[in-house]
C-alpha cells in the first residue's frame, strides 16, 4: 500500500480526528463517526443528516457548517454506516421541526436509513427520507430505483441546508430538494482506476489509454470502456448525454459542476468544463452556477463527474445569495 | 499522455477561460492570461497582484477575488510569464496607492518581477515587491535567497488582501505581509513524480515506495529520497522541522496548512495533519487556523506540502474575521 496511513482499521477515525481538528470552528465529533456543526442550529427549525462511507473525503462530512448539513454519519472506507450508529445520530437531533435525512442511492445506506427511520418512528422522532439518484449510466429511461446517487447530493445538501435555516418546515424543505434532485444528471468517466486503501485492492482493470464513462462512486463499471478522447470530445459526449436526459430549453438556468474524483488535474477539469459550458451556451442555456473542484473523491482515480442541473430561481437563490460555512463548500450569501 | 487535454500548446488558455466560465460571478479575464476580479476594487485602494506558470491550478489565479488577489499574471506551465505580460498587468492597476505585487522565489518569476518593475517605474507606476520564500528543504540556515517560494504565499495572500480591502497603505500592508511572510515555513513530500502535461517528461524518478522529503514546485528534488513510512512518523518528521525553524513558544499561535499536491488523497492530508496538530498540542502551540486542500497542485504528483505558521493577532483577524470570495479561498467573516 503506497499511501500515508497507520493502521489501515483506523483510518475513518484518524482521518475524522484529522478533520475536525483543522476546522474546529466549525465542526466537531459528537460522537465515533458523528460530525456535527461546532455551532448547532436552533432546534425549532429542521435537522438536515446524510450518511456514507469514508474514503471519498471532502464527502460527506465536508459539507457539515452552518446553512449546510447539521451531521454527517459516517462509515468505514466504502462502507454504509450501521443503521445502529445512524439511528444514534437522529435520536441526538430529535426536534418537534423534523429530520430530513439525505440518503444517495446506494443499497447499503438505503438498508442502514430503512432500518434507522422503523427505530426513529418507534421511539417519536420526525424523519423523511430524501433519496438522490443523479447518475444516468444506468440509461435514459432507467427507473429512478436504478440510478446511483453521485456528487449531484452536495448542492442539494446546500439548498435544502439554506432553506432549513431559513425556517421552513420539513415538508416545504423536502419539496425543495425533491423538484432539484429531480431535474439533476450526473455522469462520471474513469481514466486509471483507485486502490482500496484498506486492502489494496484495484477496483476496475482500466489499460492506459482506456477511460470508461458511467463509472460508480467506488470505479465499479457501469457503460463501455473506449479509447481516450480528447478533452472537448469528452466533454461534448458527456454534456450530451446530460442535456439528453434533463432536455433543457432555450432559456433554461443551468448548474454545471466538475467533480474531480481524485486523480486528475483541476487543470483538467477546467479544460473540460471550457467546453461543456459552450454546448450549453450554443444550445441557449445560461449558465447561473458553476463549481471545478473536488467534492466527493473516489481515492486517487482518475477521472470526473461532471454534474448538469436545471435549476428554478428559489434553488438558485439558496445556492448563490444564502450564506454557507461547511469546510467544504463556503458561500459568502447576500 | 493520458490526460483530458486538447492541443498542448492550448492548455493554459483554455483552462483559464473554463474556469472563468465557472465562477464568472468572481473572476474574468482582462486580456490573455490576465486574471481579475469581476467585481474591481475602488482604485483608492492598494492593488495585490501575483504572477506564475499555470499547471499548479487552483492557484494562483483560484485566489482572484473580493478580499483576496486583485490580479493573476499566469505563464504556460510551470513556466514564468514573461515581464511584458506582467507590465501590462500593471498598467491595468496603476493607481496613487500602489500595487502589492507578491512573487514567489523563483528565478524566472523574480526575473520578470524585477524587469516589470523597472518598466513600471519609468511609467510613473508605484509597486513594491513581496518576496516569499517558505520552502525549508535548502536547510534551516539557509539564506532566504536559496529558499523557494512554495504554497506558503496563499494565506499571505489572504491577509495582505484583507489589510488592503481595510484601506491599508501600500507601506502597511507590506509590513504586514513581511512579517507574516517571514513566520511561515513549509516542507513539501513527494511519493509518485508527475509528468509534464505538454511534453509527458516525467520530472523526478520515484520508486514504488520511497518517498523524497524537500521537493520544490514541480516536484524536483531537494532532499533526500527515503522508504516511506507511516503516516504519523511522516508527520512528526515534518512538523519538527518546520518547528525547529521557527521556534515556536509554548502559548503560540499557529496556522497548519496541508496542501496536497494532486495524487495524494484527502482521506491521507487528513489522517498526516491529525498527528501534526497533536505535536503541535504537545508543545503548547495553539491551533488557532486549518486547512487541508489542494490549493497549489503539481499536476498528478503523489504528496503534499505542510505548512506551519506563527500568527500576530492582526493576521489572525485577516485571515479568520475578514470576507474573501475568491473561488478557492472563501471566507465568510465577521
Amino acid at each position: 500500500m503506497i499511501k500515508f496511513i497507520n493502521n489501515t482499521a483506523d483510518i475513518t477515525k484518524e482521518l475524522l480526528e484529522g478533520y475536525v481538528m483543522a476546522y474546529a470552528d466549525q465542526v466537531k465529533l459528537a460522537a465515533e463517526n458523528i460530525v456535527v456543526r461546532a455551532n448547532p442550529k436552533s432546534d425549532d427549525k429542521v435537522a438536515v443528516i446524510t450518511l456514507g462511507g469514508s474514503g471519498h473525503e471532502p464527502a460527506l462530512s465536508g459539507f457539515v457548517g452552518d446553512g449546510m448539513l447539521d451531521c454527517s454519519v459516517v462509515g468505514d472506507v466504502f462502507a454504509a454506516p450501521g443503521a445502529q450508529r445512524l439511528f444514534q445520530a437522529l435520536q441526538l437531533f430529535k426536534r418537534d421541526a423534523g429530520i430530513l435525512l439525505v440518503v444517495l442511492n446506494h443499497s447499503g445506506d438505503l438498508m442502514s436509513a430503512n432500518m434507522a427511520c422503523k427505530l426513529a418512528s418507534k421511539a417519536g422522532i420526525k424523519v423523511k427520507i430524501l433519496e438522490t439518484h443523479d447518475d444516468i449510466s444506468a440509461g435514459l429511461d432507467a427507473s429512478t430505483d436504478d440510478r446511483r446517487g453521485l456528487a449531484g447530493c452536495i448542492p442539494v445538501y446546500k439548498v435544502v441546508g439554506a432553506a432549513a435555516e431559513e425556517g421552513k418546515s420539513l415538508e416545504e424543505i423536502y419539496e425543495i430538494g425533491e423538484h432539484m434532485n429531480s431535474q439533476i444528471a450526473t455522469l462520471a468517466v474513469a481514466m486509471k482506476s483507485c486502490t482500496h486503501p484498506q486492502n489494496g485492492a484495484v477496483i476496475t482493470d482500466l489499460e492506459e489509454g482506456v477511460m470508461e464513462i458511467g463509472m460508480g462512486q467506488h470505479g465499479e463499471g457501469g457503460g463501455g470502456q473506449e479509447k481516450l478522447i480528447s478533452a472537448d470530445d469528452t466533454a461534448e459526449k458527456m454534456i450530451s448525454l446530460l442535456m439528453r436526459k434533463l432536455t433543457p430549453k432555450s432559456g433554461a438556468k443551468a448548474m454545471l459542476i466538475m467533480n474531480g474524483v481524485g486523480g486528475s488535474t483541476h487543470m483538467e477539469l477546467n479544460i473540460v468544463f471550457r467546453r461543456a459550458a459552450q454546448v450549453l451556451a450554443e444550445a441557449g442555456v445560461e449558465l447561473v452556477f458553476g463549481k471545478i473542484t473536488e467534492l466527493l473523491t473516489v481515492q486517487e482515480q482518475s477521472g470526473f463527474q461532471m454534474i448538469l442541473g436545471l435549476l428554478e430561481d428559489d434553488h438558485i437563490d439558496y445556492l448563490k445569495n444564502h450564506m454557507s460555512n461547511a469546510p467544504y463548500w463556503t458561500t459568502v450569501g447576500k
